[in-house]
C-alpha cells in the first residue's frame, strides 16, 4: 500500500506553526501587505469573513441590535479620560499627528510641519469612549433603554508580534455596545451575547467551544466581568475566540451616560460590550485544516461545491461545458443549510488536476471534476473535502448518476457540516484531563506529547496577591487559565492552588 | 381650507441647506462625533447603508469581481511614487507618525517620542497604490487576467469644509480596481461599471442619473478617461454620485503590474477604478426629501412597512398587540420587489401622532395605524408617505379591511417606489434647459429664479489653454461642465464657447 502524498509541504505533526502560514499562502487566503503587521485578505479569505458577517449580523439584528457606524478617529483626550480609570490602559496605538503632506525639495514627501494636529488623534483600538460619548447624548430617559448598539469596523492595536488572522495590527470586528437600567439586564445581554457567540462557533463556524467567565486577571481593563469563548486548536493550544464583557456603571461615570428613573432620579447606566474579529479565520484554520489544506464548513464556505470542467481544448468541450451549465443551475436550484447552494462552475484555463489540487487546498466542501465520459453518461464524479484519501492511498472519487448527486447534494453538505463539528469536538474532548493536583497540572504539561491540550482543575477563586501567585506559578509552565465553564458540573474537590475548598472549574491550557 | 403645517421647521423654499441638515438631524440619519470632520451614522441612516451596500455588492458579485480587503494604512514612500506621476496628487490626508502614547507626566498622555514610524503611515484616501502593488504580485500571465477585485472600505480625505454624507473626512465607500489586456477590455469593464451605478441609482436609489464622461478638466489624476453620474438635487445643483476611470496603463507601469502575453511579451496591464460612497445617503435625500422629512425608497428602506400600534396602557392593549403581531406575521411573509416585505412592529412607548411624525421625517414609505377599533373591526389605517397630505391639509389616513391592506401591500412598495423615481425624473426633466450660446446660458443663471438647474450645451471639446478659458469662464458664474451624456442626441450646432462646429453634448450646472 502506497503512502498518501499530501497536497502541503508541512504537516500539522511536524511544525504547526509553518503549516499554519503554508495553509494562508496555499488557500490564498491572505498575504503580507509590505504594511507592517496589516496583511492582504484575499477573495478566498475575505468570503469567509464576508459569510461570518452576514450569519452573525443576522443573529445581532435578530436579538434587536441596531447598527451604527462611528469615526476611525478618537481624539487623545478621550484616552486620557480612560487612562484616569484604567490601569491596564493599553498604549500601543496608531497616533496621527498631521493633516497634510508637502514635498521634502528633494523628490520625496513629508509631513507637513505646519499642518500639525492641535490634538493628535487615534486610531480607534475599541470604540468604548467614542461610543459612550454617543450615548451620553442619546440617553436621557428610562424609555431610552435598553440601547442595543453595535459596529462592522476595522481597528488598529500596534503589535509588535505579528501572525495572520491571530494577531495583526489591523483587523476587522463587530464590536456591539449596549446600556441598561440595571444590572441584570446588562448582565442578561452580557450573557446572551456570549451564548450567540457559542452557537454561532459550533453551528456555523462547526468549532467546538467553551463558553465561560475569565478570571479577574484576564478581565477586561474596566470590566467588572469577562466572559470568552475558549476553542482548542489542533496543536493542544487554546484560541480566545469571541468575548463580552459587563462594564458595571464605570465605563457610564467616565462617558457621563445617566438616564432618569420611572420615579425621577438620575442614574447611571450598566454597559456592556463583546465582539469577535478576523481572528475567527485563524481559529477555523487550526481547527479544521489538515494535512491537504483548510477544509472550510459548508455554512461558511463562499462555494460550497465546485464543478471542474476537464476541458481538452478540443471540439468536445462545447458539449462538456453545456452539460456542467446545465448541472450547475440544476445545484443552483437547491437548497442547503436553509440557503440556495453556492456553486461554482470553474472554467479558467488551466489543468483539471492542478485546478482540483488549488481547491483542495482552500477547502471548498465538494468537488465534482466532470470529464467527456460523465457528460456523456450522465454522471458525475464527487470528491467530499472531508474524505479526500481512499483506502489506497488515492483521491477518493466517487462516480454516480447525475439525479443522484441532485438528490444528495444538501445532505451532504449538511453532512459536512456536522461531521466537521464531531470531528473536531471527539479530537478537543480527548485533549482535555482533569487534574487534581498541581502536581498532575505538571506531569500533564510536561509529558513527552508534543500538543499536550488542556486540563480543568478545581479552585477557590483566590483574587489580589494570592491569585497572582497562581499566575506567576502557571505563567513558568507557559500556562495560563482560560476561563470557568458556565455549564460545568458541580465541584467535588479543593483547590488545587490554595487547598482551601474548591467553589468552581476553571481551564488551564497554553494558548494563542 | 387651512394650510399644511409640515414636520420641518425649514423648507427646501426657504433655505435649502438648513432643510438639508434637518432632514438629517430630524430622520435621525447622522450627528456630529466630536471628531472634525468625522460623522456618527446612527441607525435609520447605517441601515439604509446596509441596504446600498447588499443590493450594490449583488451587482458587483454578479459581474465576476470579487471582494478583498487591503491595508488601512499606506507607507509614505507610495504616494511619494504617486507624487512624481500625478500632477493633481492630493496631499490633504491624515498622517500616522507615532505608535504609542505615554503619559506627560502632567495627568495627560502625548505620542511616546520613543515610538516615532521610522516612515509615516498614510490612512488611505483611496487603495490604487496598495492594490497596484498587489496586482503586481498576484498577476503573471495572460491567464491571470482579468483580475476584478473590489473592497468595501473606510477612506480618509482631510476637508477642511465639511457637509455630512456629501463631504467628510472619513467616508465609506466601495472602490473597484481592475486589470485587463488590452484597452478595449478595460474600458468595456469602465463602462460596465458605469452602466452598473446608473442601473442602480435609477432602479434602487430611484434617482435619475446622466451617466457620461467628464470634460477633460475634471478627470481623476491619472486617469486616461473619467465616467461619471450626475444626478439633480431639488435646489437644481448637481452631484456627481458615482465615477468609473479608465486608467491606461500609467498605473500599471507606475506599479509594475505586468503580464507575459500568449506570445510571451511582457505587457503592462490596462487598469481600472470605480468607487461610490456613503454620498449616495447625500443625494437620497436631496433628491427625495420634502418639507415633511426624508422619504426612502422601498427598495433602500430599512422598515418599509411600520406598525403603530395606539397603545393606551390599559387593558384593551393585548388584544390589540396580539392583532399587531398577527398584521406583522401576515405582512412579512410577503414578498415586494423581489425580497420578504421588511416590516417593524413599533412597540415603543411613547404617544402614537409622535411616533407617527417620527416615521414620517424618516421617510418609512408605509406606516400603518392600529387603533383598538381597527383591531375590533378587522382594519388597517395606511399611510402613505409620497401622498401624506389630504385635500382638507390633514394627515392622508385611509382606512381598509386587513386582507385588502395584505393584499395590495407589495403592490403599494412597488408603486412608490416607482412614484418617486417618475417624480423626481420629471423634476429633473422639467429643470434641464437647452442653451444655444454663452449668453443664453448667462441669462438661465441668472434669471430671478431660485434653484435654476442645468443647460445642456453643445461644444468643440476644446483641450489645453483653450479649455482653461472655458473652464474659468463658467466658474466665474459659479459653474462647472457637469459630463458628456453618452445617450445624447446628435449634435446640430456649433460649440458655445469656441464657435466650431461641435462635436457633442454637454451639461453645465452648479454642483455639491
Amino acid at each position: 500500500m502506497s503512502a498518501i502524498r499530501h497536497a502541503l509541504s508541512t504537516s500539522r505533526e511536524d511544525d504547526f506553526a509553518q503549516w499554519y502560514q503554508e495553509v494562508i499562502s496555499e488557500a490564498e487566503m491572505a498575504e503580507e501587505s509590505g504594511v507592517r503587521g496589516c496583511m492582504v485578505i484575499k477573495p478566498w479569505g475575505y468570503g469567509i469573513w464576508e459569510r461570518i458577517q452576514r450569519l452573525m449580523d443576522d443573529r445581532i439584528k435578530a436579538a434587536g441590535v441596531s447598527n451604527c457606524y462611528f469615526p476611525l478617529f478618537i481624539p487623545l483626550s478621550y484616552f486620557a479620560k480612560e487612562a484616569e480609570h484604567v490601569e491596564g490602559f493599553a498604549k500601543e496605538m496608531a497616533v496621527v499627528t498631521h493633516h497634510r503632506l508637502i514635498a521634502d525639495g528633494k523628490g520625496g514627501l513629508i509631513p507637513d510641519p505646519e499642518a500639525k494636529l492641535e490634538e493628535p488623534l487615534i486610531v480607534r483600538p475599541t470604540s468604548e469612549t467614542v461610543i459612550g460619548a454617543a450615548m451620553s447624548r442619546w440617553i436621557q430617559s428610562w424609555r431610552d433603554l435598553p440601547l442595543l448598539t453595535n459596529q462592522w469596523a476595522n481597528v488598529v492595536r500596534w503589535e509588535m508580534r505579528t501572525r495572520m488572522f491571530l494577531r495583526t495590527s489591523e483587523f476587522l470586528w463587530q464590536e456591539g455596545h449596549t446600556a441598561h437600567a440595571d444590572r441584570d439586564d446588562a448582565m442578561n445581554e452580557t450573557l446572551r451575547a456570549l451564548e450567540m457567540y457559542r452557537g454561532f462557533a459550533e453551528q456555523v463556524l462547526a468549532m467546538p467551544v467553551i463558553a465561560g467567565e475569565k478570571p479577574e486577571n484576564e478581565r477586561f481593563p474596566g470590566a467588572v466581568a469577562t466572559y470568552s469563548i475558549e476553542a482548542m486548536m489542533q496543536d493542544g493550544k487554546a484560541l480566545q475566540a469571541g468575548t463580552s464583557h459587563y462594564l458595571g456603571t464605570g465605563f457610564a461615570e467616565a462617558s457621563g451616560i445617566q438616564y432618569q428613573d420611572r420615579e425621577g432620579t438620575q442614574q447611571y447606566a450598566h454597559t456592556t460590550s463583546w465582539g469577535v474579529s478576523t481572528r475567527l479565520i485563524g481559529g477555523l484554520i487550526m481547527t479544521h485544516g489538515d494535512d491537504d489544506g483548510l477544509r472550510v464548513p459548508p455554512a461558511v464556505a463562499p462555494h460550497q461545491i465546485v464543478i471542474l470542467p476537464m476541458l481538452r481544448e478540443n471540439d468536445e468541450d462545447e458539449a462538456l461545458l453545456a452539460y456542467c451549465e446545465e448541472l450547475h443551475a440544476a445545484i443552483a436550484a437547491q437548497h442547503a443549510l436553509g440557503e440556495p447552494i453556492r456553486v461554482l462552475l470553474d472554467k479558467r484555463p488551466g489543468k483539471a488536476t492542478q485546478k482540483r489540487w488549488a481547491w483542495v487546498k482552500k477547502g471548498a466542501p465538494l468537488i465534482l471534476e466532470i470529464g467527456g465520459r460523465d457528460a456523456a453518461g450522465g454522471q458525475v464524479s464527487m470528491l467530499r473535502r472531508d474524505r479526500l484519501w481512499n483506502d489506497k492511498a488515492k483521491a477518493n472519487i466517487q462516480a454516480m448518476p447525475r439525479e443522484d448527486f441532485i438528490a444528495r447534494a444538501a445532505a451532504e453538505l449538511g453532512d459536512i457540516q456536522s461531521s466537521l463539528f464531531t470531528e473536531a469536538e471527539a479530537k478537543r474532548d480527548a485533549n482535555i484531563a482533569r487534574a487534581s493536583s498541581f502536581a498532575e497540572v505538571e506531569a500533564f504539561f510536561s509529558e513527552d506529547k508534543r500538543y499536550p491540550g488542556w486540563v480543568e482543575v478545581e479552585w477557590a477563586r483566590p483574587t489580589g496577591a494570592e491569585l497572582e501567585q497562581v499566575v506567576q506559578k502557571l505563567k513558568a509552565l507557559k500556562l495560563t487559565m482560560r476561563n470557568i465553564p458556565l455549564d460545568a458540573e458541580p465541584v467535588d474537590g479543593d483547590c488545587i492552588f490554595t487547598g482551601r475548598p474548591a467553589v468552581e472549574r476553571i481551564y488551564v491550557a497554553r494558548a494563542y
